[in-house]
């Protein structure tokens, strides 16, 4: 069984009067340490790392740690532009008690992103790490794509030890976990297309999906893994409608509002990201309605 | 059990002299006629119907018919850009024997072809063919995708009778499912992810690779609603190789090289498109064999 | 001076109950002969030439001829998607009267369509047509572009004589005049970036806006050639609301609604094209208004 | 004549063992101090704002300042993800000595940045920022576009003081150009299309090329201004190759490179980007000949 296979989410960093919610933030990690999730990722895109800075991100990691007992696994989102900066990030993030991180694509000189240059990226990040290195895929916001040639060489740097694979492509999953051995996980990031990714050979996933819904999101991997692929179906398709709300149809903004109606603290993402419309937070609660989930507010 | 649910080919249009080579025509649908497939696709892509004139077209139905016994289902297709010319091509494939028309979405003006264009386009096209319709996405050609929801509009029309989905977009495929009645067919048409299509709900498939290795992929289709994901993820691996190489990757000319390969007649495809080259036929070559196929040449 | 240098409009194809409308299409084009048009584009994009058979194409080419007295260029759509049928439609075009053939890059099988294809296609069909040919890139219809090295490699032969650049990348269009013999045309085929693609090589253009106001776009190539660039500027600035309703926003049914507003006879698309609701047409009146045009209606 | 009209270069920021190289950043601005541009924009793309830290870019305004006498304007770089981030960025190089902020767009949460979430963003930039705003489209790095009814928007705030468009669909920056005031300055950022650009009624440019060649590119805003557009052509066509070679086609390493080439120091970027191979270098040496620069080493 690969090292990391099993079910996480990428939390939310709940802000007050545009500062860190300490206190929220410690909240919800409680909540979900008494869930099926097998780890919880901080400073992923979920959680605004792009809104966040360095000060603020270490003392992120330090409270998650601070909060999650030794056997839930913490991962750390530490991808900069720049390979210095990645590394920089990952130390730090190690130092404050992150088990694994996580590391974007670099993005900016989107042209320039070649196999190659990624390969190398990776291969320096992942020479200096203290902790285990995560890929990461998430075409939608970096626009790269590392390209599963490039995982295959990656997958045989001894501190690379999986990715996560945040499109919804499943030809492209499917290659990723063909090209590389059993021992690398490879993690669904796309929460409507979960069970597809599953069926080609994902064995887990990080979805904000999760943080709602963890056991129903388990019962999915049981039912793909025992063969039950007309109850898996069934699952998927109740599950979809609230997984587009909270994943690309409305990004943080949807997801910090789900967090609020099942009772933790979302709050309102940072500036330039724009709180939801009280028409579309109806939706939202509705969907989760449908899903028996007990809704405040 | 959807009317069409079953394994299909799109078959290739052999030219010799730059004309319908009709004795290799008939030889190369006797051949298949020995085989699972449950029918056959005429003037499809693969079929280079936008190379194939109107009286061309309606000898390659009738000839097909001959070869075909009643038990078999010819598919014919008769895309057209205009209404009009759609089913004026439609009554002529009914009366030269077909038993189905698919029809791919219109794709010039493609800026105008909204879900309403679309619906009103096929919903005039199945009120006038005398056979059923099967709509036919394929975006790669056209630049066109009917939205499931204009899908789930047509379902109800009671001659259209299913979609191709030629894509490899899971998420969409499975929404297409989910939004169609249980006896509307949706069949896969990308060889790469057909196990993944069978998952979220296909109950079969149009594949250029059914021509050449059938037993194999109704085998993954056996092997996916059994449950034995495993043993699909392999077959499937298997199978990849060559699937490209017949489908997105070389194309027709693919396509009709591995028909040559196997002893049937594919031939060079009409221009613009150009015969591949030596290294590349080779590389085939070795993809066949790679799947005990047995080679000619 | 570029033998085909000048101003053109490529002409619709009205319908009366889904059939050509002869008296329509004559009287049109005697209106045109009235203008300071050099010559009319039949059976382009605009004239809907994908909806039009063979043998209403020939008919549209012997009416637009008698029409047209001999010092009037004419122009004929002759572009298929194989090379065959692409020679066929011009050697017929020819004898119908043309004086010149435009012909679209094939795109269906996009993929495939390499310059090295593109170049063989359109070297064949020069050498074959008995009239000169006009290469013609329209990307948003055929997903395809002829690349500037393949312009210069066509340019060459004796039997072409231009293109048309339908899109409005300004950067495309002078790399292709910058790689081409003086007297090779380059005509614009966007009206909205039309004195820009004049700034930078342009020798005239074919614009469906000529047919409105061919006076005005005329005038707008005497400022940029004359170097009256801040007129030029506030001209095309005026100009622009209508052509973006004609050009890609509404396209062919933009097009025949304004023909039909200003006294001409445009009537609906063949479908899938849908005429406009009532608003839009209402809009289109209100930009002519503006430039001074009497509007019927 | 808008405030900003002019000609400018975006400075690349040299490194020596992956630290700032403040010794060769001064000289390359002592050189650039004895041309004709009217000042130089630091942290810009092609100044690696997405690889320095927060100090590092603090330095590098001071020293800028440092070389630059007032009557050069010194614009800095200072978009950041966040509005919070992006507006602390701005009072910080103010205070080092900027005389204007340019601000690209957000672009992580790409499909969240709509039009009012970016007027927003750059409102409340524009509110708090000590010194006036350029806006910056840059969309081949952020993966958003600010579309010109939003800069039609923000150009009445009193603050902003123009737009910076860096892509070269001169259609786009035609309708920037017409919906904003004459004292709102639009500056090109492409260099292969900066003579359209100034056609279509741009009054400056930032241009990596201007480093190299400014006395050339002053020329053709010359050339283009008194209407002498055949004159403008030629010259925009001997600049290209090199244009594009600093440019979209090897972006910060081969602006580097020519920096080199020319005497200056370019040194390498800062890792995931990688130095160019030999032959490129080649490459671009030629280049440089070919439009009689001097050329070291």
């Amino acid at each position: 069984v690969p090292a990391l296979a099993g079910l996480y989410t990428p939390i939310a960093t709940p802000f007050r009067a545009d500062e860190l919610d300490e206190p929220a933030f410690r909240s919800n990690i409680r909540h979900w340490m008494k869930t099926v999730l097998r780890g919880l990722v901080v400073l992923g895109s979920n959680g605004e790392a792009a809104h966040v800075s360095d000060a603020e991100g270490d003392r992120v990691v330090a409270l998650a740690r601070e909060e999650m007992p030794a056997g839930r696994l913490l991962i750390a989102g530490t991808g900069r532009e720049s390979t210095h900066g990645t590394i920089e990030a990952s130390v730090r993030a190690a130092r404050a008690g992150a088990d694994v991180v996580i590391v974007r694509t670099p993005g900016f000189y989107k042209g320039q992103m070649s196999t190659e240059a990624l390969v190398r990226h990776y291969s320096l990040v992942a020479d200096a790490s203290p902790v285990p290195v995560l890929l990461y895929n998430v075409q939608m916001y970096t626009g790269v794509l590392l390209a599963p040639a490039g995982v295959e060489r990656l997958a045989s740097h001894p501190n690379i030890i999986g990715i996560k694979e945040s499109g919804g492509d499943i030809g492209h999953i499917a290659e990723v976990v063909n090209r590389t051995p059993p021992d690398f996980t490879v993690l669904a990031g796309s929460a409507t297309t979960f069970s597809a990714a599953l069926f080609v050979g994902c064995t887990g996933g990080i979805l904000a999906l999760a943080a709602l819904v963890p056991a129903a999101c388990l019962r999915l991997m049981a039912l793909v893994s025992s063969g039950q692929l007309e109850e898996a179906r069934r699952l998927q398709r109740q599950l979809n409608p609230l997984a587009r709300s909270v994943g690309t149809l409305h990004g943080v903004a949807g997801f910090k509002t789900a967090l609020d109606l099942i009772g933790l603290t979302g709050g309102a993402p940072r500036e330039p990201l724009m709180s939801l419309p009280a028409g579309v937070v109806e939706e939202i609660r509705q969907q989760m309605r449908d899903l028996d989930l007990p809704v405040h507010g």
